[in-house]
């Protein structure tokens, strides 16, 4: 399986910083490795402070649940077959959308949350990561081949 | 960034108790700094034991979430944009009323957190604490030309 | 029983606040009921946010264990008595001086908890309270006659 | 109050990456707000996954006692005058060298964590970043003048 190193985390913080700015938002940004362990995270400029904690879980709640969190939004509604699961692991699961787990391959080596905005503004976010974690994996060497299977993108 | 100092915060429990005595009620209220930390917390007589969590917590919402809980009541219903919020944190996000941010000149620079009673009685007590601050932010040298800007006051 | 309330409990902080000014110190100083729930809690400029906590314990462990804290600091150590009552009650017991509680007529009635200085300091700081506590009590009418029995001061 | 922003937490980091790979060690790096809340957080590659926690609490417990970790190591000792601190404040008090307070001018603004070698390496790699803090804030507008009075450096 393809390692996500912190370089790439770095870089996926970087992209995903840029995309806040763009749309005038403060962020918290958090990226797992495959184990649901932290691996990097910066919090942006007056971005609120209980996104520390919501941004880490998103990502960890990706990983560990294998699917974006956007995915629980509807399932944990009273009701829905997952009602109840942001109450089980001490809290860790997060039901709002904006983690998302970082395939390569189809094997997930990661996952990123983000939170600041909006669910809405948050998944925006996030997905601009994933994009750009995409590219990254099909130039990279170590993510080349396998990645090309898991990536919707084309070279130019 | 103006520092909300324990004399300011003595003065809004005073401020918050009055009111409370006004309405006939006891109430728990917690006033934490700009960073979540808690400075000061008064219990009334009588004032239910629940409340000293609640209070303290809506206090560190209203600063960590950057807005007062009552905007979260709606948020967090099921199929609302923030349902499962108040499962993060370690359950210290409050969805109830009775939390709001203390801004000076836009900045935030604490939270108050009141419960007590039910949770719109809760807001009319924090929001009698809060036209309070903004009163002594105007007449206070340290909080005075920048707050005038923040505020909707007008001096007499 | 007598009860605390929160009028004797903001003087009881004053008198903390004036002794931690005079030792040149900044004090989180903690008064819970004799439920051991907090009903008063004032951080002084620049005190260290790891003392909220503590200090809140501290006033806590004093009632619930029905003794200073003091008591606890060489108990607690290793081949001790009550070595490992620190991991209990989910880290809320407190094994340094500056919790003690308050006593009326012999019933506690409430107990006090200070963090800021060395646990010297804190203790020093604690039982300048205590002692304003028993001359209160002296002289209050709901205090009064019980606590005469409990207090070893003399009206002058 | 001089603010520690993240462009500055991101080049501190990078220089306490550098020092840990100089040193043929792989860190957990954390980077906190002088109210405790975490900016920035990498780990290296091969970092040890306890030291997740360890290095935020670190940072934490740096600024939140204010002082350097390592003061903690010889008073948490039994007998010590801190014996026990380290189970208060639900175990986020870390007794162990690597968390050092960020001083501006005698204002704690931030603090930062190392976990990944010995305690020793950690202490190591924790004063290389704050050197590299202190020149920074010479350096810096937002930090000039005033840090000139905290910092022991001398302009060339």
């Amino acid at each position: 399986m393809a390692k996500l190193t912190l370089e790439t985390a770095k870089r996926l913080l970087v992209v995903g910083e840029q995309k806040s700015k763009q749309m005038e938002l403060s962020s918290n940004i958090a990226i797992v490795d495959h184990g649901g362990n932290l691996m990097a995270f910066h919090r942006m400029e007056n971005a609120r402070i209980a996104g520390i904690d919501i941004s880490i879980n998103k990502a960890w709640t990706s990983v560990s649940m294998q699917m974006p969190t956007e995915n629980l939004v509807k399932a944990a509604l009273p009701g829905g077959p997952s009602f109840g699961v942001n109450t089980t692991n001490n809290g860790r699961i997060v039901i709002l959308g904006g983690g998302i787990p970082l395939l390569s391959a189809g094997d997930i080596v990661g996952g990123i949350g983000v939170s600041g905005g909006s669910s809405i503004q948050d998944i925006e976010i996030a997905k601009a990561i994933v994009t750009a974690f995409e590219i990254m994996s099909k130039k990279s060497g170590s993510f080349g081949i396998k990645a090309r299977i898991g990536s919707m993108q084309q070279d130019g």
